[in-house]
Order: structure tokens, then sequence, then C-alpha cells
């Protein structure tokens, strides 16, 4: 079920880079939800290549069409498909990496597992991939909208290399990330990090950095103890995504330098609520919301394909070199934002369905 | 299926850390494994309270008992259930805290998310829940012995607090961690470790860390993309444990400060294997082991449980304030050390009857 | 998952019927439900050995204990455990079969997909192992009283070899089936059954019958398409209890001699709800409650194990002759009716949930 | 999960009879099978309607597109994703049918659901649901052929209305059962049932009967005890196709009007092999396959779409009359040979995956 994510609202994605199309399934979507083809474009168009001159400048329209599960707007509560055509495959590009491993790509282990691999791009390996995570994830916030309407989803770019943004997650807004390229809530920061990314593709060379996300308004009481912990269940949604490296919640990493008495989060009555009068707990108590900003971030590695040669092994056991060809992002920051927001999404529409299950809303 | 961990290797868990029993059912392990309850006991009493002076004193003696599908010290291929009684209930310790939620503890989402919650201890939230999670990865560790015989799964602990210990995922042994009470593979940093966990508690307080984990010996072809890859299941593995805050893979968050010519790995050929000439992917490509050790650190809070005077709130929304009581680690990473070791032989096993079942080993 | 029952209402079971005890763990029970030991004992009762002159002789108390996720009679959301430790057990009456395979039993079965199967008594195959599936419906028959107060479940025996009773599924009671010890809703035929099993019995052989069960008060819109259908589920549910060989649903094989003018139920109003003026669909169309009592029937093959000289064969592939020994229901109908019960409660628990999850209540 | 089936070899369909397609995502199934358009055609071919003249003249080509998993005529091990575009809309036909509930039919049980339902054709309540079933059991059936070559199933029609057919399942072949249009490997029983097919067309009513199953050459050991059984994966995967009414394996029904001495299977050693000397277990025993010949019926009840005024009510209340309108079969059977025959593929392949996975083969 490698290909499946989701308990209660499910979903179940196909498609190989350059094959006929790549898609999803959505499965235990509730009925009478609206929804038409433009929520789920809009959400497309922020992961599409081409769409700004620091991502990768394949042009790809990425159409999507939903192919049922939808009548005259409204869901049906029936599984929702929806398929993009690929569109601009160039096998030629490709010839050499059919038998030349990329280096810290899947070339390799895909072989090493299937005995067999798809030869023109990336295959299941390739961030196009993800196309039908964001396309659920539309349908997701649908979803939420709803039935649990006031849940912000926001993700930005927090770090490129060695430059860091300064973003507070209570105030950012979508209109502050969206308002420069590099998808960042700091103008200042944003313009380095553009100047950074371009200069690291003239050298053929490639970057990563750190995406954050915060989503305000989660009712207390989702997640589930103890395996389906809510940040158990995020971490493994953003480590599913291509080129992560680490998660963090919350006070992350720096929590553990920290003492008890610095880390807990008091507890205050705050307009008749169970409020925290600080959030190291990242919006999680004991795997389930607690009602505060649930604040996470992502690593992603610097973009494996490199325009430089490198040593590499063919699938035939020669020691050799590859040198990167092909069209591809020199940074894959600015077009993961959109796709941690669509895994947020997802866990959290999927954990108020099973809330609404178990213990009703 | 909140209790509910793997797909092929499957284990569900029980109990609440003051109730009858807790434990755990495996299904899908296969027939003929020898397996008697010496193999179980010898994990659980690595993960027990009370084996040093550096961890809480509570007594409990945690001995396992298997109900089903073992005969005459061999798997039957049938659920293996199997159990650990309860004692030392002392629910005296917890009145107070029937009514006042502990800071960054779960007892208020507990609450929030049924309406009701464990009034004695710390319910499913305690550690004692992870009893079921090490007793069935001392099952899986059968398994690993028989089918995959050469897979060795190590985990000490990184860093406590502000300390950080050097230790080599490529040599470190069984026999270094297990040759101090705070389990690191450091002689010097232990010292200094066990020196600064009892100030702490002296002092009322608690202090966090880092586990880091390696599993050498993985066979290629393990992890299932899209959504199941390697380091996604190992995440949300090592998320799902109590106090965790943060997960990363081979170079993690500092990977993402590099640049891709600096990141990737070079493959060449080795006594006719693929190998990488370093280990910046910590042992997985796109979601697959190739080959290579698998590394990744675990980051723990400080333990929320302190013996200082905190704000907090009653469960009927008074301000108020709380100290702990109760005989709790001041230091989880000692005793999270198995936990670590645990859930990536869960994971593991779980993977490789997988990848035996849809390609064959 | 072989061992699992249910998406959202979920059992685990386990249990050999001579190891150290049988049980279940419930996932994803409602929070709040009352449950203590008694309304568990008492469906226990009900299929225990022992409790007539026409079922097995075997002396067992079958005792359960809760282990887990109970607090002062209420349900905690988290799993609940319950056990039945085994008594009686007396391997003695199992030597030969430990070698030769008992005729249309599981013996061979077992040995050929595991390589080894439990000796002594019939492991996962015994009837006994139906004993973590009724406690579970106990506990899935008080979330139903609490959900949807109205749901009524009843079985009875149908027939009994070619002894076919008059029941009629509209009015009968559980009083009525309860006043005999064959569980059938007609005195008259009731005592002939008594008879006819005795008769079996004492001549060293054994009969089967038909359980018939109807569940009034279903509300409309329970089973999901496609997969999941109603009738699909409760065929499964049947279909996995020990010895039956059939299953029918309304109309039934019956309904594929009718045609579609007979056969079709009429849509009329009363009292402002939708009903049918006849009942052939049995509840369910297209695999969605309709409202009107679900009427299925389950066909159950006579005992495999007889007191009589049968052609098999040994573990090591001689021909040989086996003789029944041990004590053995000569016709498990009378204990099947509850176990029927209890896979229907089962299948409404977890799909009333389900439905709650997409659409709300 | 309604609309996904199996475990290890895992599909999900999806798809409306009027939206833009219909379809299905095979996940999990073994690389390097080959597998073109060609073999899913094939299937396809066999339940589209138009293919003779007692079956709805309906004019859909059911053109199959294989999206991704598959290059060069091999699968990948990545999920297939099959389309098949809808055609000969006709929505004109349904527009009484938006506001009247088709007697026997989903209509009333889907609005109760969720409220809302697909206008235009039967939704996923359509026979046309099946191709994603069907197109999946065509891949299915290439890994039984390179997996476990030697597994023969064939399906044909054992009744329609009072009218058997003689067929033996240890000796029935393919061409037998397609050498009659009406699939009954029975050449006199053929004639008969098609002439009475085309007097209750005629009449403008309909009528239905029973498929029976026979499953050749399956290894002993597929199927998991308890609830995994392999007779009730069956039962289930049966009852989910639309119209059935009931499911027996083996002796069936009939078997509990035996006695345990006339229905028990003797095991007697032939050339080597443990075989039984008959075959009322319907070649499972426990659950688990024992070698013999998988024999099983499926009952489905006469077309629910007759073409004559009938009782019913409108979706807001009003009791009134309707005469079925639009193409319809007057009988399913033909047409669910091939269903039969794709479930019980879809069954097996599942089990081998899983056994594989667990026990090895």
């Amino acid at each position: 079920m490698s290909s499946s994510f989701g308990h209660a609202f499910r979903l179940h994605t196909f498609g190989e880079s350059h094959g006929g199309a790549v898609g999803v399934i959505i499965d235990g979507c509730p009925p009478r939800i609206p929804l038409t083809e433009k929520e789920i474009q809009h959400e497309l168009d922020r992961r599409r290549p081409g769409q700004s001159d620091i991502v990768t400048p394949r042009k790809e329209s990425d159409t999507c069409r939903i192919l049922s599960g939808v009548q005259d707007g409204q869901t049906l509560g029936t599984p929702i498909a929806i398929t993009v055509e690929n569109e601009d495959q160039r096998p030629g590009a490709y010839e050499e990496m059919a038998v030349k491993y990329r280096p810290s790509h899947a070339d390799y282990t895909y072989d090493a597992k299937y005995g067999i691999r798809a030869l023109s791009g990336g295959g299941r390996a390739s961030a196009r991939e993800t196309i039908g995570r964001v396309a659920a994830a539309a349908v997701a916030k649908q979803v939420l909208a709803a039935l649990a309407p006031g849940i912000e989803i926001l993700s930005w770019v927090k770090s490129i290399h060695d430059l860091e943004a300064d973003v507070d997650p209570a105030t950012v807004t979508s209109e502050m990330i969206e308002s420069n390229i590099v998808r960042t809530g700091d103008p200042v920061a944003a313009e380095k990090m553009i100047e950074r990314i371009k200069e690291v593709r003239a050298d053929g060379n490639s970057i990563g950095g750190v995406v954050e996300c915060v989503v305000r308004g989660v009712p207390p009481g989702l997640g589930e103890p103890v395996f389906d912990k809510l940040e158990a269940e995020l971490a493994k949604a953003m480590m599913s995504l291509p080129a992560t490296k680490g998660f963090e919640i919350g006070s992350g990493f720096a929590g553990t330098r920290m003492t008890g008495r610095e880390h807990n989060d008091p507890f205050r009555m705050v307009d008749g609520k169970v409020r925290t009068t600080s959030n190291r707990s990242g919006g999680i108590q004991g795997g389930i919301s607690n009602g505060e900003p649930i604040v996470f971030r992502v690593g992603f590695k610097p973009t494996a394909t490199i325009m430089t040669e490198q040593d590499t092994v063919t699938n035939d056991g020669q020691d050799t070199q590859l040198k990167g060809r092909g069209r591809h992002d020199a940074c894959v920051l600015p077009r993961a934002v959109p796709m941690v927001d669509a895994m947020a999404a997802l866990v959290i529409c999927d954990h108020l369905l099973r809330q609404r299950g178990q213990c009703g809303l």
C-alpha cells in the first residue's frame, strides 16, 4: 500500500514522471462538499514548473481533470479521481541516465528493489509524483473549510543554504508568502535567497533549505495515541516528500538543550479557554492537538541533479562519471512550500474525520 | 487503528500505566521462528524502571508472559500475545493530578479528545505504553536474525542537554553502549552526562537530549515509495515515541546548509558491490535502502514532570499551580535507547516481509 | 492482518485453544460507553461449553478479565484488552491427532501453510477462537445501545439436519429463542431438534444446520459501496466463523428462481417514512441499509470430529485410520447462535462509526 | 476505504456510470510481470454490453488505457492505473429516475447515506463499476501465471431461473463455456436459457440465476485464519458484486442436511501427495486451501430494472409509479461470469502474495 495515505480521508496516487498521466483517487471524502477543478488547479499551479525564473523552466500546464465523484460542483461521497496528463516528455535527455545511476537519486535503489525502473525521467521518484498529493489536498482544504472553518495552513521558506528568514508563525499571511517567488514571509531575505539560487544555478550547483509550517485554528482533540500521534503522522507525511532530511515540531532539536523548567508550557485560562502561555509543544501534547498553533519545520537537501561531472557506476557494475542534463530546480524550496501545505492539509483532514468517527465532533 | 503499527509484521498494543496490564499482539509473524520469553524479557529489562541510579526508582519487575502463538520455543505463524501485569500502583500519588492538568503532559488533550481520561498515572501517554513496542521488537529481532542475518541495530545517547558524545556509527558496539548506565558510546561523555542528570534531578528539574541509531547490514531494496518511504516510516515510528521533538536522517538539518556538489554521495564499485564513498543519504535513497548503514537521530524533550511549582489550570477551568510528585526520570534518554532500537527493528522487519511479499527476497 | 476485523471499530483476536489464554483487543471504541465485565460475561456464557446437555460437556468457566481501556465502568476511548484464561487442557486426548490429520479439519492445511501447527487441540481453528469475537461484540452492543438505540440483533436455529423451524423474523423475541436449549424460536421444532442431536451423538455421528439472523431498527445509510457493501461485510463475517458453508441474504438462492416482477420490493410512504411493502432485499439495497429488517441465513456443516473410524493420512505421508476422541459438539448450531449475533453486531457497529466519520449521523 | 480491495495485491476503483471515466489503480503488483493493454482488453470485452443479442444493446467500446506502472510490456512494481472513458451517455433516459426511486435499486439508499446521488445512471451502483475489478483481475491473472503457473479459474452459468445446467467442475473448459452466449458448460441447457431470457425480456420482465466457479491448481496453504479465511474473502468478494443474494462453497447449504459421516472428506496419499477422496470442503479447510479444486456458487437476483409499471416513491416523499426505461440486461448472468472470474482471481492473487510475505513460497 505504498502509494496510499490516510485512514478516513484516504488517497491513492499513481504515475511516473514520463508515463501517460499522473493522478490520485480520494476515497472517504464527505458528500456535498463544494468542489470544482478550479480549486484543484489553483494548488497545482503553485507547484508547477516554469512558474518563475528560479525554478525549472520545464513547460507543463499540469491541467487537472476530475473523472468521478463530483456532480454539479458537489462531492458525491464516492471516490474522486483526478488526473493530469504528462506533456513535454523528452526521453532523449535521459538516455545516458538509463545506464548510469545518478548519485543520491533513486535510480540504483529502484533497480535493487524491483529489478526494473522507469528509464525515462525519475519515475515515481520524480517530484512530479507530488501532483496527486497536491490535488488531493485541494479537496481536503474544501472539506476543512466546510467542517472546521477557521483552520489556516501556511508554509514558507524558513532558510535556504545559510540564509535565514525572519518570519513570525503567529502573524505571517498567505499574501506575505506569495508576494515573492521564493515563498518566504521575509521580503529582505527573499531578495538574498533569489540571488543565491541564481548564483548556485549559474555554477551548475544546487542548494537546500528548510520550510516552516503553521496550522492555526485546529480544534483541540485531533491526533490518536499511540502510533498515530499527530506529530508522528505529520513527520511521516513530510518525510515522504522527495528530498526531505529532517522534521522537527515546536521547540524541535533546540528543545533537547533546554531544561524542563524552561521548556514546559504553562496553562492559563484565557477567555474561558484552556491556553498555554508559550508553545514549545508546537500545538501538540501527547500526540493530540491542544488548540495552539501547530508549528513544525522540514529540512530539504540540495537537489541531487547538478550540472557537474560526478563519480558514479553503470547498471552493469562499471565505475564511470555522469554530468546532469535536462532542466531541473537548482533549489526545490519554492516549489516545496505548496507540497508541505498539502501534506499538512491531508493529515489534519484525515484526523478530523477520524475524530468525528470515534468521538463525534 | 491508533494502536496498530506495521503492515506485514503488525502489532497492536494496549494498556494504561495503572490498569490491569499492558501488552501487545503481533500478527503476521513468520512461522518456525525461535522465540521464548527469555529474548523478550532481555529487551524489557533494558527499558525497565529502577535499573540504575539515574532513572526512576519505580519498582516494577515488568515480567512478560506469552499467551499465544508460540509452541515449544517456535512461533506458529498465528498471533503472538504478550502481557506484562502492572504493579506498584499508588493512585495516592496522583490525586492532585486528577484535577490539575500537568503542563506539557497529555492530561488536557486526552480530556479534550475523549471527554474522559485515566485519572491515575499517565494512561496511554505513560512511557509504560512502550512495553508493548519493546516486546514486539524482541520478536522482530528474532525474525530478522532468521531471515536476514547480519542486520545490526544499535542506538546510543548522542547528546544530553548541551553535552555531546563522540561516537562513530561505523564502529560502535553494543558492549560500548551498555558499558555505562547512560548508554552512550563515549565513556568520557558518559561520566559528565551522569553527573549532569544527578545535578538536574537534585534541583527538581529535568533535561532532554538526542539518541542516534545505526542499522548496519540492511540489504538494498527495503522501503516503499511513495508514502511508505523507509525514512518516512522511521520518522513516524520515532515521533510516535513519548517526548520526541525531532527526527533527522543522514546529513539531516545540517545537510540543508550544503550544496549538491558537497552533499551527493558518489557511487563506486567495491568488491563487486555498488557502494557510496560517503553516506549523507543515511543509507536510504528515494525511500529505499541502498545497502549503506542507515543512520538517524531522534530528539527528546526534557521530562515534563518536574518537582517545581508551575502554573496550570484545573479541569473545571480555574488557574492554579502544580508541583510534580511521584517518581519520574529526570532524563529519559538512557531508557529511550532501547525504545529507539525497538522501533527501528519493527520498521525494518515489516519492510523485509513487505519486500518478500511483493518482490521476493 | 488475518486476525483483525473492522475498520473504525476494530478488533484483534489471539489465542490457541490450549495455549495460555485467548482474547481480543478492541481499538477505536468510542469513549464514555458504559462497560463492565458483566456485559461481556453474559455473552461468553451463551457460547460456553457445558451449558446444556446437547453441547460438549467440556468444563470451562470462560471467565473474562478486562485489562485496559475501561475506568469506573466507562470506556476511555483507548484499546480495550479482554482475556480468558484456558482451563481443562488435556493434551493426552490429542496425542494421536498430533500425527494423524483429522478429516475435514484444519490440521493438514495449517501444516501446509505454516510448516507447523498447534499439536494440542484445534489451535486457532478451534471454536474457542470465537471467544474474542463474542467478547468484542458485547462491547459493540454497548456502543450501539448508546449511539443508535433501538437496534435489535436476534439469531436462532432455522434448521438442523432436515428439521425446519417455523420462525417469523418480524416478531421473534430473545425470550422465545432462549426458552429452549437448541436456541430456535419454534418450541415444537425445538423438541425434535434436541431429540435428533441426542440420537446422532449416541450414534457417534454429527449434524449441521442453518442459523437465521434479523437485525431490526438499523437506520438507513449504513454500508459502503462498492467492496464494503453491508451484505459483503456480513458475508465475510459469517463465513469467517468455523464450519460455515454458505451465506444468503433476503430472498437468497430462492430469489434466483424468481422474476424481477415478483422479486422487486415496491416503495411506499408509511408514517412519512420511505418503506418497502416486501423485503426480498433483506434490508440492504446497493450495499446500503434501507431501514427494513436485515435478514440473512448462515449454513453450518456437520461437526467434523465424529466418534467413528475414518480414512486419513499421517503427517509423514502414510495412509491410516482415525477415530475421534475427546469431548465435542455433535451439533454446533446451539452455540453458533451467539457467534452469529456477535459478528452481526461487529459489522453494524463498525459501519455506524464509519458512517459517522464520513457523513455524520 | 469502501472502494479498495485486497491487502498485498490491492486495488482502488473509481467512477460513476455516466461520469468522465471509470477505472482502477493496482498497488502492490510484483515487478517484471508481462502486461499490455491487450490482456486487459480481452477481459473487458467479455463483460462489455452489446456483445450478444441476449445482453443490453448499449454500445460502449470500453477501451482501456494504462496510465502508469508499465514500461515496454512489463510491470514496474509501481501503481498501475487503468482508465476506461465513458461513452453513450444519455441523461435523457434518466430524468424520471432523478426524482423517482427505482424499486430494489440503490437510488433511495444512496440518498439516505450521502444526501446526494448521481442522478444520471446508476452511479457507483451501476454494473459499469465492475470494469475496474475486471481490469485489475486481468493483471492478477498475469501475476498468477508468472508466480503460480497451473492455476485455472473458470466460471459458468449453473442455473437461470429454474433451468439447471449440468456441468462438471473437474472437466469443464473455457472453450465449452465460451461456446455459447449464455456462458454455461452445458450446450443443451444453453439453448433453453437463451430462449428463456428472450421470452422474459419480450415480456418486459427479468430473471436471475446462479454462477458456479472452480479454481483448479491452487497450491495448499493459501488463506489466513481467522477473519481472512479464503472462503470468507471469496464470500465478501462475490457478495460485493451487484445483484448478488447468496454464496456457498463446496457442499454449501445442501451440506447442512448431511451427517458428519457423509460429509467429511477422507484423506488418502496419491502420487505422494495428500489428497481427499471427496471434495465437500470445496478445496478449503479451516480457511486455508488444501490443494483440491476450490468450488463455489454465487446467486444473482433478477435484474431490478424492468419495463413494467411498479409502485415507488419520489425523493420528496410522494407515492407514485415508475416504469423502467433505457437499455438493460433482462438477465445479468452471462455478463456476471467474467465478474465472478475476476473476483476469484483477485482473491487468489492477493493471498498468494500474502503467503509469500509471511511464509515464503
